[in-house]
């Protein structure tokens, strides 16, 4: 790969497997709002929680590959399947900074957890990773941490049953196991969950704290833009000047559901062929 | 494309988006027991369902490319949404023959249906698409149809909640519309909904009959064999020599649920990488 000159007024790059990361866009936008952004949303490969880690990977590549055509300064992988699954293979194999969402999660967990256990719930691929127990033993070895999948949550939220029977009656089944555990803290730890987090807390109670893990993912990417002497500079830039979405797949229906969860009117998506950015790219 | 000859010992190409599909292949092999087949699951980009026409048409050629390898002499498009979307730009482009699942599954409900309103449950890309009812239209004009898209009932079947209380709740949310316009023929649009036949059939009652296009679709493929004179003769290969299956994600996961679905022992699902058979192709 050629090395480029990183320059602050360069954009962020994000991805998710589709809408989930927005989740993660809003809140660096609130809190960089200087920071112009790149976002992709591989909405026709949606959902990546199944996947193996080999289609992730591959997945991965070729999205960081467009971005790196949008010349990013940074990257931010939104979305916690890849950030299991890529996020240390990419980032031994790219020169410009990237974070995931999982590390900025655990981090919070652990300063949040008092008697020292932890619930995990996400999809099959990032609970079966165990990624969220080994960063968060990383940072504390005597945590005790209960991972459980919840397949059905990314479905009930694109469906938008969000305070609904029928969705509570499947959280209380998903996360009894956890309760019986004695938790006092739970990680969403897949970006469509915050969107249950009303029928999440009920369940679970008030004894239980919720972490989500976006705030703390841009906290962690102001620190590495501000340690890279990267962070952009104040300008009175326009959203539509700033905040650029590319997709894969049905980029209306992305766009209704970007300025419902970002509540601001963005500018369209544009369809990309993300097949196209080959991994023989990579290495040229 | 290159003219090849077709020959009755060819096999059979046929692909869905997942698993769903086997119910049809199950069918085919049970009807056509001296026929090989060639099977493709795209489990990398599963579900279909909520995706464009222009991604499930690039998809599907993509496929047809692959099975085209495999010297396959006719191909079922065993998935609705491809059905829908594909199947006609692809007889025009391919010179063997092809049938999907949505006409066989037509024609069946209209020779069931006695007060002739007919009710379609699939994907939201098939009800959206409206092809039952024109497929149904062109069988019988009076026929009134109500479509209902059910996407939740995708992850349902794969999560495994088949008899299931929450499953009978979302059955109920789904269908109650169509109770109320008086059907007596319901088409399962989904090659996944026969697995929760026994719960739409306890919420529709006994008046309605369910329509499963999968047995229609195998007397389909064996007229057109016929027609072609390309008919397998009797032959005495083995289950692991007349049956092969390919997939793009997860093979171990797949030949657990071939193995269930079709009761016999799967020989192992071989990965490709279908992104590899692109358009450019398609021409050559």
């Amino acid at each position: 790969m050629d090395n480029i000159n990183i320059s602050s007024d360069m954009p962020i790059g994000m991805f998710d497997s589709g809408v989930g990361g927005l989740s993660v866009a809003k809140e660096i936008m609130r809190q960089l709002p200087n920071e112009k952004i790149v976002y992709f949303g591989d909405t026709a490969r949606v959902p990546y929680g199944g996947k193996s880690k080999d289609t992730i990977l591959r997945y991965s590549r070729q999205i960081i590959r467009f971005l790196q055509t949008k010349n990013v300064k940074a990257i931010v992988i939104a979305c916690n399947t890849a950030s299991a699954f890529a996020l240390e293979e990419i980032k031994a194999e790219i020169d410009i900074p990237i974070i995931g969402v999982v590390k900025p999660g655990a981090k919070t967990a652990v300063e949040t957890t008092k008697n020292n256990k932890i619930g995990v719930i996400g999809t099959e691929g990032t609970i079966n990773s165990a990624i969220y127990e080994e960063f968060i033993h990383k940072l504390k070895s005597d945590i005790k941490v209960y991972g459980k999948a919840c397949p059905l949550f990314v479905p009930l939220v694109e469906e938008g049953w969000l305070d609904d029977d029928v969705t509570k009656e499947v959280v209380k089944r998903y996360l009894t196991e956890l309760m019986d555990k004695d938790i006092d803290t739970l990680i969403m730890g897949c970006t469509h969950y915050p969107m249950l987090k009303d029928v999440i807390g009920e369940v679970m109670g008030e004894g239980v704290k919720l972490v989500n893990p976006a705030y703390e993912t841009a906290v962690g990417l102001a620190e590495l833009l501000k340690k890279k002497n990267i962070l952009a500079d104040a300008n009175n830039m326009t959203n539509e000047e700033k905040y650029d979405f590319y997709v894969s797949d049905a980029p209306d229906k992305f766009k209704k559901f970007a300025d419902s969860i970002l509540s601001l009117n963005v500018k369209g998506a544009e369809k990309i062929d993300i097949e196209d950015y080959y991994e023989r790219f990579w290495t040229e």
